[in-house]
């Protein structure tokens, strides 16, 4: 090969439009998307693409990262913010989230008639505006709880330097503020949309909490990768867990048809002031008491008395001199 | 300090082009742009820079987003889906899937010539569009196995409203979508391109499926973070597991030069029907049979007979009362 | 409804722009704003949003990316890079990183003033600047030690097909560049910005090391997701550890108020050539002495002498026969 042709060798391959044409496999492409349209057609998946909206997943991230920078103004956010232009700049963003998840609500209202409950048009649009409103007026209060759930970071966390570190970069804090949102949104009973929240909470920190779940004031995830915290679980005040702890169910229940029961208790119960130690399990609708500790590694399937500390029994360990590595 | 000079103090700094340059430090850049260079020439990374093409992880991101959209149109992007513009939209997409994955796939081929396998540019451009129309080829075949897939999330999550909330926010449905994509282009023969699909999903979903494993048909992943599939591990049909689940590896063999073996079977079977509970570990190249289950936090490094529950012994547990906190 | 109503019924909801203002809740948007204004207010975080500026977590990210790219040329980014203008490149994102990095140091040095350290605005401005260089002058050296991490990590994982790979997807090849230049800057006494960086890291490969953390050379973490090293843990040359691995405090200390002691010695110190498998949790300031191995799932809450295997005992499991599912 020549020096020039060594040298288009080594030039890296920018992009495929220049050449993807050169090669005839691109004609035969129709053929795909006519097999790939037989398909989703027999699978019913066609007329779905009419029948219903569907939620955003871009626009819902945009709602939560624009009530965070409403919650802490001036922690997020590309504005210069200062005493002058805070209120309108408040005003403009819960102006901004007022419309954006009034759509998304009214998206997945319009959704909810798949399973059969005819909605009007006109009738979601409404109750999305009325719900997304319903949502802002907590604003005030959402803010008082999620303040004490930053003291519990910083009081809870020896490696915290102030609470300014805890509302910028900690995940569980993060994981908190998406979680109260979408639990107002459940409570309001809109459809959808929580999980979809908090679902992104747990892409972004690893933390996978149900919005169906009752969390109480001033709580704190360390770490918290891996944690699970299941629909119907229940958590008091002062409640403190570390990364990959499980709030789970334990021997789901079926119906008579074999079908899986949905919605019961089936999660535990944890009440004020528990501490819930890395990777402990604590299975099915069991009680851990006011003041409990479950240590590390520990799995409960039984309720705990209050002002108990459980921890795994001091492990037998094999312990072996190892042979030439 | 003046009520102006105290004013300006309160300004945020907006940005550091004002005034970094006031300061000498930018001009001993250049000398650390020398230092730089000689380092990494030493290290031969600046012919390895102009050596060989390498992927586009944003692009790699774009295909996987687009085959979601063509898998499951409606669900994500932006288009307004209707009856008649859908066959336009699909046929545009997959056409730009094709371009896209003809040039990732191309520039991974190109790579391997770091490996001494001597290849002609056009020959990887051709071959990447060979290679990527193979897989829009199985796109009706892959609709087909992940549908069964988000019935079996239905089947077996409680928390589950409906098959739209698996697909549009389940991790473990993106993951095992992911995973099925780069699988497909694992068993062409592609190099390079499944692992970075997989990485990908294992950023989103903190579950990390090696692409040369095998997956049978209804497969759930509930919550998922955690989760490792290494890679020769074998999956049958029917299979369940949740967060924290490893089928891992063990005792790792070295050749005669002490380097490792690559590649030989070393990670678990796991046949039909099985369920494996939280932050289970599955060791070696063992066989969980059909139908057994495997409880929260066990650690199998045996085989387990078909149709058996393990699950650990109840644990004993140190219960004793907390003095003051 | 007419075909004409049905057809509008079915058309999915584009935005709530149209539909928004046909509703009266935003006519009380302006009491929602005066509630949050007020609540703000009242919680003294309308002069705080004033005082100090704060970093930009999407500049943050942008110099970490920006700065793999200085690291990796070519692996990064867009830009086709070859001999000629590789010195040309490599200059311009130097300096660019050099001037963003200088304002958001710049930018938690201000924020310090909150705890009561009076800072000149301009002796911000010039250490953000000074420090910026500091760490850039040191870009060789992390190559040099990044290099050894990327053997380590092939080195230590049968299924890696090569370095190339390793660089370009290995989240736990990424979290250790991430952290091995937080932990510059937190040598050099860069508050804040060090902690942003590892939360960044740990968001994207479920890895969370404390930029306090000291790390050894050629370190490997598989896998990664939920991998938890402590602000004080000590880690040697040539370690490896598995997913779910925590290096944790245990027992924190409180002084006579009742607040929690911070920055003294509560995490493990682990010695050179260990290896931690999956799961395992090591608590406390202990010693796992030089090439010892510890099990997955172990607990170690004592040190661990060198040379040493320490593995669950064999678990006594349950096995039963399923009954009917």
């Amino acid at each position: 090969m020549s020096a020039n042709e060594e040298e288009q060798q080594d030039q890296p391959i920018a992009s495929a439009e220049g050449f993807a044409s050169l090669f005839p496999y691109k004609e035969n492409l129709p053929g795909v998307v006519d097999d790939m349209l037989t398909e989703l057609e027999k699978r019913g998946k066609v007329g779905h693409v009419c029948q219903y909206a569907l939620p955003s997943g871009e626009t819902v991230i945009r709602i939560l990262n624009l009530l965070a920078e409403v919650l802490f103004p001036g922690y997020f956010g590309k504005a210069a913010l200062d005493r002058a232009n805070l209120p309108f700049h408040l005003g403009e963003t819960i102006s901004l989230v007022y419309d954006l998840l009034a759509g998304e609500i009214a998206r997945c209202l319009l959704h909810e008639r798949q399973h059969g409950q005819r909605r009007d048009r006109q009738e979601c649009e409404e109750e999305g505006c009325a719900q997304a409103f319903r949502l802002l007026e907590k604003l005030p209060r959402l803010l008082d709880v999620l303040d004490e759930d930053v003291r519990a970071a910083y009081a809870g966390d020896p490696a915290a330097t102030g609470y300014d570190e805890v509302i910028f970069c900690y995940p569980g804090f993060r994981a908190i503020m998406i979680y109260r949102i979408a639990h107002e949104l459940h409570l309001q009973g809109v459809p959808w949309l929580p999980r979809i929240m908090t679902e992104y909470a747990h892409s972004i920190t690893g933390i996978d909490i149900h919005p169906g779940a009752t969390i109480g004031r001033s709580f704190f995830i360390d770490h918290g990768t891996g944690v699970v915290i299941g629909e119907t679980s229940e958590i008091g005040d002062n409640v403190r867990m570390y990364q990959g702890v499980t709030l789970g169910g334990f021997r789901f229940r079926k119906d008579e048809e074999g079908e899986l029961e949905r919605g019961y208790k089936r999660h535990p119960t944890i009440e004020d002031d528990v501490i819930i130690y890395a990777n402990a399990t604590v299975l099915g609708p069991v009680t851990v008491g006011k003041g409990a500790v479950v240590g590390a590694n520990v799995q409960v399937t039984e309720s705990v008395e209050p002002g108990t500390q459980v921890t795994i029994e001091k492990p037998r360990h094999r312990i072996k001199r190892r042979e030439n590595q």
